[in-house]
């Protein structure tokens, strides 16, 4: 038994007894990962999925000094859990049995929407979750996902993604959480908290800036600023990292002003280590050691590539081997790369496998109990995140929809199970591989949904989601036109590199619906039916042309496997919809990029003659009762630029039903030494209350809140004016409050920033 | 007499001698300037035309502590330009009467397509002298101008505008001379030469980075860091200033990353002054100031913001007197801004003053001569300035189009004079303001021009630029189906503010054809009549849906009160076309920003579903004879890295027709420590070829243009690997000559960078 068996010594101690056992060839199997996928039959391993080289290397070569990750061993098939885990710890036997020291590899999967696994529940997507508002939810059902990884075998996770929006065209707009930094923060330290707690590891992904590619075209450079950087897109991770806790970060794709994020210490090891106090593992997002010689340029050979992502400060290759090892031990042997960057990473890898407990004496890796992967406990909280996510944008009235109604339920998207899956779940991503799987989990469509909920329905698709015909489109208006009500469920397919409309890959020129759909929905119009448009989308679409004809418009961004009967239950009334826009529904098709959070000139100006204003602003949605707010006060309108303010505001359900209100709270600031954004929100509350009832939500703002990243940026607090804005949304603002910042300009350290306090207090 | 009337002293101990003598009012008149149109009467000046504040200041008044510029007393209004110099003239004495020192102020106007007053010549746009590739013709152009507004008693001309074309939405493209930062300087800096030596001080616009405004919107903000900017945007003013000895610089509007430039001594003074050593005067871009308040919001009163522009290097406030001067001296009476600033820039004011001979005792400011703005030798580089500018794209063999053939000239571009014309012509600009005002100068319509050509023609307009009606349509399938060729002229109407599709304020948010043109087009090519499509524009706009089914397409961006006649000519085969594009043609809509002038992961790849790649690349041009290229040759293949290299390329004449060949010079740099563009242009030759012979054309390149900017905004020049690409253009690579440069890597000092140069040897 080695040193680092001893569990009463210190992970440090444990872990540099090791480092000090092992050879380079060993140091650097650790830095790397396998892509194995689990079989069948369980008693071994599938072949490559995907290999970057011509030559891939046999398995049992590439183990024998040890192994660093295990890659995707649930998500790159379809396999049965239970199989799967065996499947996994077979091979875990054998990765330990390869080594000297009888270490087994950190598993990692996809966990975007779920356990990314065959047979695990499908929750709905992020962009989703940052439309309930509601992180204690969303930690809710992180915790699930990451006991049932645990169960299964899985250590890491590779979720969640705190990219910010900034340009709707990406198709990865879906698996962000929205396009304000604040939201995305607070949700996604939720979903990191909830996963660590279930006993899986959290991995941030993509530190940083890749949802900032140019016109949104995946894996485009970023034309960006430190000032911008800083301001937008980092602190999610500064969140996720300093209050969350995570383990892990990833590197995003992405080159930021000419240099890529796997190739910049400034991002990798500056910021993230020395001023935020990460103390976990990078890891390489999937060959983006190798991008840097074959699609950024910045290294001539794999060794120059291995050797500038190493001391920049990724500490693990993913998702794996080829000539990554021998090129970086080539680089170390041939002395052009410091060992000590090496042990940099294994120190930092190990640390990890210690927490996890795989160094500890007689490893466990057989699952311990029945994996249950789709509980029944899982499915209420798929389905109340679902119901929580839809957003009732626009209604005159027409909806809730009651039985006895003649509907009509027209487009491509209203029968068929996938238009609530996103790219990232199991169905859309890994079964096309295997064309007759299943999907795992039971999905309703929308139109079953309505159907168990009474509705008397007549369905015609119309057209399909991206093809260019029209033959479908008298059906639909016939349908429509003898209806009493029309719902045209319109929207995405998710798919991965071009296969679907939205997802990874899934990239667009303008924000115009795909293939023939809004043709379908003007001539479903035309009829003079009042018409619920429902999209399903990864991405908000331009409704500017339909939005006066329509009766009413539900956006739903993927709500996963119990979306069908969530978007049935909102659109008869059984649920009140409580929804908020996570992302502007833009008016028009072009005018990309551009988000809510925008300083004044990038909005409407006089020398512009194009119009970016949203059509639906971010944070709105309506509800089938209506709110009155009142009396909001603050209990000071100075303060030093450390002090606390405390708000309070009190709503009143002043509609029939039962309702859920999101009370918003921005901040504008009037003159900075920066230009700023207009509002950007600083808190939010999510409160039910009953019809006839009031609730007063307080909220309490540290001026740390008002920080702002200067030109280099530093952040800083000024000294000056303010306006605090209680609102229902970014654009519907019920009351500004004033506030006065006295004293001097105030550096704020990135890792102790305040939170926005909230809570209910009557 | 005062010692600054000295004009055997030295001019800096003549403003010396100034200053010593000025009140701070005095020294705070010569910071601003006053907006006064020319009289009709030629008697008394204009009331003002624009004006921020709600209550103008009295003309009296404000000059009676000096002035120290007259902005646009021609481009203000119509008048007959002799009229309009006597009234300058007499405003000038007033002004040299009203201060104790008998100053006149330096008298600015616009000369962006030639001087912008009633009746002086009209050249093409800057888009188009881009195309032209041909900078001694554009010096000619400017020296011209230049003479003519002296002779008028101008000073100082708002010219040339060298941003660099970054998304083609920007109404303001037609006034860059494209998306190439070596073709933007080298024209550009040809045009300062050109106008300075006419004897008035050029204007460089807009400095910096305001090309890059978010999805292309005027005066968005800009996300960009310091490399894109040193890389792209900032090349051609370090040229200008350093090469042209250019005297004033005008600041731009953008915010970039947070801070606007009209605050940015960064910019303003660090860069443009220390590191460049310009020493000529820096002016506010109108009402630039004032919006530091209004709009970016950075300053939270007027003193403010004045004292944010002076500090950081504005010295005059344009275009008029409203708080400005009031507002600045309170800052410096009440101890907030040092009054050095104010001296620092008031020097600056004096010594151009003093170089302009307006210290001189006895200034004449009565014209001196016959004052001829539209002369037949101005007329003559017009047209030979947009015969080189015509760019034909495509042809099959349908053109040059010759008597006998039935030609129909349809769409909205062929019968209006004025889609020769850009934003910034006074009938485009000024002309709207009074109605019943004639343009000035004689302009032909294309129709007109291919009648002179003796072109059988018959013409209808089709469809308005951009109304949303199709009656014409009939009328025009009629015509092209009954003619052997259809001519299409499409394209911009150019206007300000949303008067014009193209022109400053008139921005897109897609690059559709404006109006119904597109369907128009769509009609025509469906009668079966082979179709020449000819774009009169001042934006490249999207042909990729009607490319293969076009018998040629012509570009022409903006031509000028010459075009018609020239591009008759193209059309004719009385001239053979050398136009190159100075912008790519898009293939599609959407997908922008994006230009030829782009890093590897920028261009197609594999992991978007959207194809960026243009229709016809940047440099893309054809001609009615052929060239064949051989023997490609260079003195060495590994230099030093200060080192130099010749590199010759024989271009062979072989078509039946006397031509014109653009030999273009790229740099590919396959690995260095940012990301590099694939292809970026560093030489070019224009070079006239008769049939049947051959031209060998050298290029010099020192190492130095090999440097590029590293991520601080340092430029560099790396040893290792290059390719040096002779090509027709950015995407057509005739040979590439493999280079190494070796030993350490050099900092390049901004102000000791070598040009390329390039002759015909034989």
């Amino acid at each position: 038994m080695g040193a680092w068996h001893d569990t009463t010594a210190s992970p440090e101690d444990r872990v540099e007894a090791l480092v000090a056992e092992l050879t380079l060839r060993e140091k650097v199997a650790q830095l790397a990962g396998l892509w194995v996928g689990a079989g069948d039959s369980g008693e071994d391993v599938a072949p490559y999925q995907h290999d970057m080289s011509s030559d891939p290397p046999v398995w049992d070569e590439v183990i024998q000094d040890g192994l660093g990750q295990l890659t995707r061993p649930f998500g790159t098939r379809p396999v049965d859990p239970a199989t799967g885990a065996r499947s996994l710890a077979a091979a875990q036997r054998k990765i330990m049995a390869a080594n000297r020291f009888g270490i087994p590899a950190v598993a990692h999967d996809e966990c975007l929407t779920g356990f990314a696994a065959y047979g695990a529940t499908i929750y709905p997507t992020p962009l989703a979750w940052g439309a309930t508002f509601d992180p204690q939810l969303v930690e809710t059902m992180a915790r699930h996902i990451g006991t049932d990884m645990r169960s299964a075998g899985t250590h890491l996770g590779l979720a969640p993604v705190l990219d910010v929006t900034r340009d709707y065209r990406w198709g990865r707009t879906e698996e962000t959480i929205g396009e304000d930094p604040y939201l995305v923060g607070t949700i996604g330290t939720a979903y990191v908290r909830g996963l660590q707690d279930g006993g899986v590891h959290a991995t941030l992904k993509h530190f940083a800036g890749y949802s900032a590619s140019r016109a949104g075209r995946n894996l485009a450079p970023v034309s960006m600023g430190r000032h911008e950087l800083a301001d937008v897109i980092l602190p999610p991770f500064e969140m996720a990292v300093v209050e969350g806790g995570v383990r892990t970060v990833m590197n995003s794709y992405a080159e930021i002003d000419g240099v890529p994020v796997a190739a910049d210490p400034e991002l990798l090891t500056t910021l993230l280590r020395d001023e935020w106090g990460f103390d976990g593992t990078v890891v390489a997002d999937y060959f983006a050691i190798a991008f840097l010689r074959t699609l950024h340029q910045v290294a001539g050979t794999d060794g120059e590539a291995a050797a500038l992502a190493l001391t920049a400060g990724i500490d693990v290759e993913l998702p794996t081997v080829h000539t990554y090892a021998d090129a970086l031990i080539a680089e170390v042997e041939e002395g052009r790369l410091d060992v000590s960057y090496v042990d940099r990473a294994v120190r930092r890898v190990l640390r990890q496998k210690c927490d996890l407990g795989l160094l500890d004496p007689e490893v466990k890796v057989e699952p311990e109990g029945p994996i249950e992967l789709d509980s029944p406990a899982n499915r209420e909280i798929a389905a109340r995140l679902a119901e929580e996510s839809i957003v009732l944008v626009a209604n005159d009235g027409v909806l809730p929809v009651v039985p006895g109604k003649k509907v009509a339920l027209v487009g491509p998207r209203g029968m068929d199970a996938h238009a609530m899956l996103g790219c990232y779940t199991f169905p859309m991503h890994i079964a096309p591989r295997y064309p007759g799987t299943d999907d795992g989990v039971p999905i309703r469509t929308l139109a079953e949904a309505l159907v168990a909920q009474g509705i008397d329905l007549k369905t015609a698709e119309g057209c399909g989601v991206d093809d260019d015909s029209d033959d479908g489109f008298e059906e639909a208006i016939t349908a429509a036109a003898e209806a009493d009500v029309a719902i045209v469920a319109l929207g995405d397919r998710a798919g991965l590199f071009g296969r679907g409309t939205s997802g990874e890959g899934c990239d667009v020129e303008t924000l115009v619906l795909p293939g023939r759909q809004a043709d379908l929905l003007d001539a479903v119009l035309d009829t003079g039916t009042p018409v619920v448009v429902v999209v399903l989308s990864g991405r908000p679409y331009a409704l500017g042309r339909f939005a006066e004809r329509t009766a009413a418009i539900v956006q739903a961004f993927f709500p996963g496997q119990e979306g069908g009967p969530a978007l049935a239950r909102v659109l008869t009334g059984a649920v009140n919809p409580s929804g908020r826009l996570p992302v502007s529904l833009p008016r028009s098709e072009g005018a990309q990029p551009g988000t809510y959070l925008h300083q004044p000139l990038a909005g409407r100006n006089k020398v512009s003659s194009v119009d970016p204003t949203a059509l639906f602003p971010f944070g709105h949605g309506t509800s089938y009762t209506t709110f009155d707010w009142t009396d909001a006060t603050a209990d000071r309108d100075t303060m030093p630029t450390d002090g606390t303010v405390t708000l309070q505001v009190t709503v009143h359900n002043t509609g029939a039903t039962d309702g859920t209100e999101i009370v918003q709270l921005y901040l504008n600031d009037p003159v900075a030494r920066v230009t700023r954004p207009v509002n950007r929100l600083i808190g939010y509350h999510r409160v039910d209350i009953p019809t006839g009832e009031s609730r007063t939500v307080e909220f309490t703002v540290h001026a740390d809140l008002t920080s702002f990243a200067d030109r280099h940026g530093t952040r800083i607090v000024e000294p000056g004016a303010l306006n605090l804005r209680l609102a229902k949304s970014s654009a519907d603002l019920q009351a500004t409050l004033p506030l006065t910042l006295t004293g001097d300009p105030r550096t704020v350290n990135h890792t102790r920033t305040h939170r926005c306090g909230s809570r209910v207090v009557n």
